[in-house]
């Protein structure tokens, strides 16, 4: 498992996991300098390297890599891995470069890595969707795992970045879930329009006033491109980026193609089932 | 060794040398499509694959990996690879796109091998250079050898492009080597700027009317770059490149560093001198 460290729930399930299924698990642990495009973030990135091993420790794994950035990019080293079809677009567009740096030391750890199982979360999907084309493309010898966002009780998706936020603004970044709940319930009830799901996704993030909406938008699971309607991909995903205080939280969620959601057939049916569906989203 | 076909004498030493050090050999056969900057020159590209795989068997290749384009590259394939530092300059600039494209095919190739030495001509200098820089800096577990220029008797290097010219142009070909004799014997003789070494190459591509020159350099073979003298890079390779007829030709060469050649005490010395190393670069 490649991390940055800062190791969180979400984390700790790819980790039990890696090594409830292999003999060997390894974590690597760096903070990669080639993925951040803001200075900032990178030096505030938070990096309690004593505690991310004692996680690892005690989930049993084998093999902790902590290089040093020096280890990893020598002097001299000019190569970049890019994946052309998902580097332009939503993260890609957000944080110019901070695709192909995650390209570019994931291809270089499963390099070292060799023949393996890598796991990544699924809620950096765009990442882990990049990653699996690479793996593919290079024909690199690693089966790429996606596994589910960890959230909190109010659906705060697990991530480093939420222990710089304040408890008001930690309250705040919840509105990620719950657009993304109301894009879904959108596509239940029958929306085909990616746009008109993503304006109702948008609609929500602008309602918190701590939050500043990035991009919000209904896409093609597959390569990210947003389908001329809902029910064109095989899979639907939800995505939305938003600044909440100082920090730039994303997030993601599956949607049922339109197809496979039940109609509405009146007011009543309609509220009973957008709620069993949001309930079902909240146990992701 | 990774190979487009048409396997020559430059092939055949390589091949040769591979079988010669190793308990199994594998060579690949694929017409890269990426690497072409020129759809003509991709479509006239030799590929004689009968006569190949006869090459292949009478040398002792335990494997030859013929793949179709559609299986290096499937449909929805985007990831690329790219050396920066080497991919701006010389065959860089003269073909965009198409070192991109080696490094990209080769690093699918490393994945696919898995630990192993791959075996390339210093024919195509950059190439080597670039292609050592990205197994290093991806950490393929692969040892990159170079292996010096096959040529024939006038000192033309071996190439598979060499098949598409005429009697007349391929006397005109060996225009290359003689200015590269050229260059080196001007730091032989203690010329220490590179813009000067270049020209020295540059005026004798120049003086064969059947050749169009593209660029001449004195160049830190490092790095491919041009240096402030020839005394300041560990190693100086001279390159050059030209027009012949239908076809695009590059050639290159080793040069003393200006501190290791014996300098001129007069004139005959120094013909004694210069003619001793012409002689020697000649036997690469």
């Amino acid at each position: 498992m490649p991390t940055m460290g800062a190791l969180h729930a979400g984390h700790r399930s790819l980790i039990a996991r890696a090594v409830a299924e292999h003999a060997h698990a390894a974590v690597s642990i760096f903070v990669n300098p080639l993925q951040f495009d803001d200075g900032d973030d990178f030096a505030r990135y938070p990096r309690p390297l004593g505690e991310d091993l004692a996680t690892c420790e005690e989930l049993g794994v084998s093999t902790v890599f902590v290089p040093s950035a020096e280890a990893m990019f020598p002097p001299g080293s000019s190569t970049t891995v890019s994946v052309r079809s998902l580097c332009a677009q939503w993260e890609g567009a957000a944080r110019p470069g901070h695709l192909d740096g995650v390209a570019t030391v994931v291809a270089k750890l499963f390099s070292l890595a060799g023949e393996c199982a890598a796991y990544f979360g699924e809620k950096d999907f765009q990442q882990l969707v990049l990653v699996r084309r690479m793996a593919q493309d290079l024909s690199l010898p690693v089966d790429v795992v996606g596994c589910p966002t960890v959230r909190d009780a109010e659906g705060l998706a697990c991530s480093s970045r939420n222990s710089l936020l304040s408890p008001g603004e930690r309250d705040a970044a919840t509105v990620l879930w719950r657009a993304l709940g109301a894009g879904r319930r959108a596509v239940v009830s029958g929306e085909t329009r990616p746009e008109a799901v993503a304006a109702v996704i948008a609609d929500v993030v602008r309602s918190e006033p701590l939050a500043q909406l990035d991009y919000a938008a209904a896409v093609d699971a597959a390569d990210l491109r947003v389908p001329r309607t809902c029910a064109e991909p095989a899979a639907l995903r939800l995505l939305v980026a938003a600044r909440v205080g100082p920090v730039r939280l994303i997030d993601n969620c599956a949607a049922p193609r339109p197809t496979e959601a039940v109609p509405p057939r009146g007011a009543a049916a309609a509220t009973g089932s957008v709620e069993g569906v949001a309930a079902s989203v909240g146990g992701e």
